[in-house]
This record gives C-alpha cells, structure tokens and sequence, in this order.
C-alpha cells in the first residue's frame, strides 16, 4: 500500500427535495453567486425556479452564466472568469452535470489567477486557489461534484485537457436522485460507463496489498452493475436511481483509491475521440476500455482474474487463468452492450482517419497509463483494436 | 434508502513515518496546544520526542495532560478542560487510541461550555461547537480518529455514556500503521473487534434498498477479517497492518451508514458491563454480539442469510434459512474466539450478580436499539445468552 492523504471536504446533502436548502447551504460563502448550468432543461423541469426561489430566500445576488455543453468550452469558461472578476463574485453555484460542474470549477480556478485559464491545462501554472463552489447534481456520472479535477475542452486545436487541485472539490453536493429520472435511456447508459470507469481506472494498478480498496472497488461496480438495467427499463425508480447517483460520486471522491496508483490511460485516450468527434465521454469510454484490457491484461494476468471473479462471477480456472481473466473482459464488454453502449469505434461512424493524429496529440507530453505505460504507437494499436 | 447527509472533513494523512508533519498540520489552528495522551506507552516507544519535536520545529506553545485511562474518566476530562480554559488553548492533540481521542474530544466540548462536560453525556446539554483537535492514532480499534462521537465513563456510579457532534470530528488523522507494531495480540484482537462491531451495527437495520452499503460494509468486513491472524501471528506485517488501520477508520467514519439506520444495541449492552467491570471494550464486544445476534436474527431472517453468504462464504440453503442464519452467527462467534476474545461473560469471571442491575440502567432512558428495540427484559436475556 502507498502511503497517501486522503482530504475530502465536500459535504452530501442526499435525497429527495434536498435542493431546496441550496439557499442556506450557500450564503455561508457570500452573498454574491454565479449560477452555472447548462441549456433549458433545469428550467422545463423547475428546478432552475426551485433554486432561486431558495438563493432569493436568503437574500443571495444572483449572476447568471448557462449555455455550458458537453466537453465544456474553454470560451464560455473565460466568458465566467470575467464576469466573476468584474462582479467580486464569491461563490459559484452548478446546476446540472460533470460538464458544468468541470465549468464552474474552471471558472473558480480561473477568479483567483491573472493569466489566462487554459494555462492550467496545459500545466503553464498550476491551480493553487479557487473561488468556493457548491452542486446541485442532475447527471449522476462524472463524480466532479466531490473530485478535484475539472476537464475542459479547447475548440481552438481541438484540445481536451485535465487539470485539478483540492480547492476544486465542491464545498457541498445536493444529490437528489429525483432530478435524474428525466436522464434519457442512452444519457444514463453514459452515466453508468462513466462512473464504471472512474473504478476500473483505480482497480487496474500494480500497487500490491491493496486489499481494502480492491474489495470497495469491487463492491461499488457490483451496485452499478446490479441497478444499470432497472434505472434503464424503469427510470422513475427511486431506489435504484439512488443507488446509481451515490454510487457515481463514490467511485470518484478519491476514496477507492487511497494506497494505490490508478491507471488513467483509457480516460487520455477517450480524451482524444471527444476531442475531435463531441461523442460522449461515457460512449467513448465504452469504445476504449475493453480495447484497452484486450491490450493489457497480460502485465497483470491475476489482477483480471480477480477483477472476473469477484466483480462478474466467473470461476475462476486454474488450468486456464488467461481464459478467466479474458472472460471477465468479455463479461464488461457485454454489459456496455447491454445498457445500449457503443463498443466499436464504427458504432459511431468513426473510422481510422484521425487514428496517427490522435495516438500523436494523446502522448504528445508522454506516455499515457500508469498500470502500463502506453507510448504513441500503443495508443494506434488500442484505436485499431476498437475499431 | 433514507435521506442523508454526509459530512466529514478529517483529512486523513496516511503511512510510515507520517506523524512527523504533525507539527504543520497543528500550527494553523493556532500557537498554544494541549498534547493529550495515556500512559508511558508513547514515551517509551519515541512516539512522545518526534511528536514534541515537530510541534516546537512550529513554535508550537505545548500544555500536557497524559494519564488518560481505558474506558477514559470524566474526571481527568474536567481536569483537561479547566487546563484549557486556564491557558487559553487553541487546539487540542491526541496521541493515542480511542480512549485518548475521546477525552480529548470531551475536553474539546466542554471548553466551550460553562456548565458541567458530564451534562454532554447526560442529554442535559447538547454540544454545538468545540474547539479544534487532530489525533495521531496509535491503536486501530474505535474509529474515533475521524467519527463525530466520544464515550467517557462517570466513575461516581460507573455511568459509560456517548455524546457527539461535527465539531468533534478531528481536522486530521495521523495513521502510521508502524505505530501499532507494538500492540500486544490481545489488544490488537480487541481492535479488530470493535471495528468489527462498528460495521455490525450499522449493517442489521430495518431500511430496504441500501445495497452499496451492504456491499461496501461486507468488503470492510471481509477485510479486516481476512488480515486478523496476520496481524496477531506477524505483528510487525506492515501490509496487515496496514489494512486493519484503514479498514477501522472506514467503520466508523460514517460512510458506511449513509442511507440506513443502524442498530447500536450491542454498543448499549456492552457499556453497561465495561461500566461497571472495566474489560476491555471489544472483549465486551465479543460476548454480547453473538447472543445479541441469537436474540434478534427472525427479526429479518434474509439479512442474517445475506451476512452470512457474502461476509462468511456460508452456502445458502434455500430449504432452510434459518440454518444458514444461524451458520452466519456461528461463524462469527468462532472468529472472535480464533483470534483469541472471549465469547461468555464467565471468560472473564463476570456472573449474574448484576445482570439485573445492568439491565436495567442501560434501559433507563428507554429501550435500546434500531433493528430490535430492546427492553429491559430483553438485554436480562441477552446477558443470559452470554452467560
């Protein structure tokens, strides 16, 4: 086990209406709030009423930015750093999913340094303080809203990038699965694989005795895997959408993996199809990450045996460990299909044109993956094996 | 799944040789604190000179109060709260176990407080703000390193009793798990089963729909247990060591109760035994949650059958769940024997001169229990299971 600091402030407000404290959970960081959401759809269900109905309670002023998309833009981030900037702006406030929560958090990071934003993704600076910021979560997926991390998108370049820092996490989160029961069949599926991945990232590693964080791994994908279909078939399903939701921020508060040194490839190499093609992260991580075991699985034979056994129920054959652990693969790629998933690149009409361009710009500042290190040509081999 | 909030803000600092940043992580509640700790086990061991080293490298004022005893007194915490008050204390640091980290937190409490710190434990007042404290853990048992709760003994009438708030939870938790190498097999036995006991209580409740807590308390559980004779034959298995540090900060640092109801009878039952014998807090464990599990088990037959398929293997026999219930409980009652606790009050020469008595004070403020709500008579029988 590597030794590790495990620090998350971020405070679960969870289950039904609990929006309705946003108000009270917010004015402790000031009275001056950015709201930041997306498109129409908080205010075609209400929740957009519901929020500032509670802000105004406490006589919170509100400025407004929505018109986040997904793979958030740089532009409409830079848009925010001003307007926060020119209104001595305290607190932002998200409403919606990881790509406007990453949005906030990039405008946060933005508020409290002179030079321009994206320099924290290309690792120019690095973020070292940022304004506070809170949730109301409508997309159980990405787990930004107790993670330090932020991704955001260039358009200039086509440029899809990371960056992160404690102050990033959420002060607090409002989970309300209510809010996702209008998540389309497909959006959901996207969820389910985004969340699914933030584990497999942490589970595949080469740290040893690990035992803890192995078997909360294992039982946080068990819970997803054993609700993805009900929240699919049947989407007003309180219980399993609760289910989904806390299990999507588990799987990224950064607790599943204290001790251990997660992989992380298959998210950079995702990075690279959004980038150019805006599919969605969730159906991109479908595509890459049963290529990416196809092409890994042997550094670590038991480790995906384990992974096949314990989170998929397959025996485990002594006399053929390989089997097993190629078996499990199979198993997840037959989940992804199963929720409605892409699993091939030409699922989505992607074809190998941009494959040299993306295994270039993807490892362009270094090999990509920690469990093995994947240089540019791994990369093409992992895009051929999805195609 | 009930509605919940998840609140915990103890940064966790985790690995060898970590207490050394003790001082960095004191300085900024402030100049003047007081090293709170037992007997000479620190001292001996070197644990005393790193810690005081690192806290004067910050120029940290230190105030000492050592002499904290099992099953801690309030007696020694009215002391600690007049010394605080007297100098003026900013914050507070426990070098210890459970027992420490509860005084220190009864202290914490009661310097802002102007009556009496016992009237915390008596629902006379409730705590609302504390001053500040950080732990460096010595032995992995109670969880109180990063939990909102504390339970000091009265000794004028060998009253045991909890009190609890957020402000409570330690700002950081130093855990070196070299710092247990020491612990003798008993000890390091009694620990296992307290932070055993932690995931028991929260894992028999009556709410549906919480299977990510299911889970994740059987992965917990299924680790501490699958490290225990490690750490008793090997004591010096840093990897063990490791796993049961961590597994007992996860047990009671309120994850595994978000969502559900815990019990917490057994808790109630045992402090009425080490209120007045003064064993050891998991040994009492020991003996009661068997025949607390014995007592209750028909209140949800399946739950005990889920226990005792996912924590200990057993094969379900759909003709006879009882069987498998009762198989689940045995094997429990087996495990703390095999890891040498005592399992019947007459191990540890306790008879039934006071059953009566004990029955009857741990139910004076009425019954206690979630999952079975036990009344006086009750707690008589289970004490005559235990027998």
């Amino acid at each position: 086990m590597q030794d590790f600091v495990f620090d998350n402030h971020t405070k679960i407000i969870f289950g039904k209406d609990q929006e309705q404290v946003v108000g009270q959970e917010s004015i402790s960081y000031g009275k001056k709030l950015l709201l930041h959401y997306g498109g129409g759809s908080i205010k075609n269900s209400g929740l957009y009423d519901r929020v500032v109905e509670s802000l105004h309670e406490q006589g919170v002023e509100i400025f407004e930015l929505g018109g986040v998309k997904p793979n958030p833009r740089v532009s409409l981030v830079r848009e925010g750093v001003e307007l926060c900037k020119k209104n001595n702006i305290d607190f932002i406030l998200a409403v919606g999913g990881g790509s406007v929560i990453d949005s906030a958090k990039a405008i946060a990071a933005g508020c409290k340094y002179d030079g321009d934003v994206w320099d924290f993704f290309t690792g120019k600076a690095v973020v070292t303080d940022s304004l506070p910021l809170g949730v109301v979560l409508t997309i159980p997926a990405a787990g930004s809203e107790s993670s330090t991390g932020s991704v955001i998108t260039n358009e200039e370049g086509s440029y899809k990038r990371a960056t992160g820092h404690i102050s990033l996490r959420p002060r607090f989160a409002i989970l309300n699965p209510v809010l996702s029961y209008t998540l389309p069949a497909y959006q959901t599926a996207c969820g389910i694989t985004d969340m699914i991945s933030h584990i497999l990232e942490r589970y595949f590693t080469n740290d040893r005795n690990v035992e803890l964080t192995d078997r909360l791994c294992e039982a946080t994908l068990r819970t997803i895997i054993n609700n993805a279909d009900t929240v699919i078939q049947d989407p007003t399903n309180y219980d399993a959408r609760a289910e989904i939701m806390w299990s999507g921020t588990i799987a990224h508060n950064d607790l599943l993996n204290t001790g251990r040194i997660g992989d992380w490839g298959s998210h950079d190499i995702e990075h690279e199809i959004s980038g150019i093609y805006d599919i969605a992260h969730g159906a991109g991580l479908a595509i890459v990450f049963p290529a990416w075991m196809k092409y890994v699985y042997k550094q670590d034979v038991n480790r995906f045996v384990q992974f096949a056994n314990r989170v998929w129920d397959v025996e485990i054959d002594l006399n053929n460990l390989e089997k097993t652990a190629l078996a499990g693969i199979k198993k997840t790629e037959q989940f992804f299909k199963s929720i409605g998933m892409p699993v091939k690149l030409e699922e989505v009409n992607i074809d190998d044109k941009h494959f040299d361009e993306m295994a270039s710009k993807g490892t362009e500042r270094g090999p990509v993956g920690n469990f093995v290190k994947l240089y540019e040509d791994d990369v093409r081999q992992i895009f051929n094996l999805a195609k």
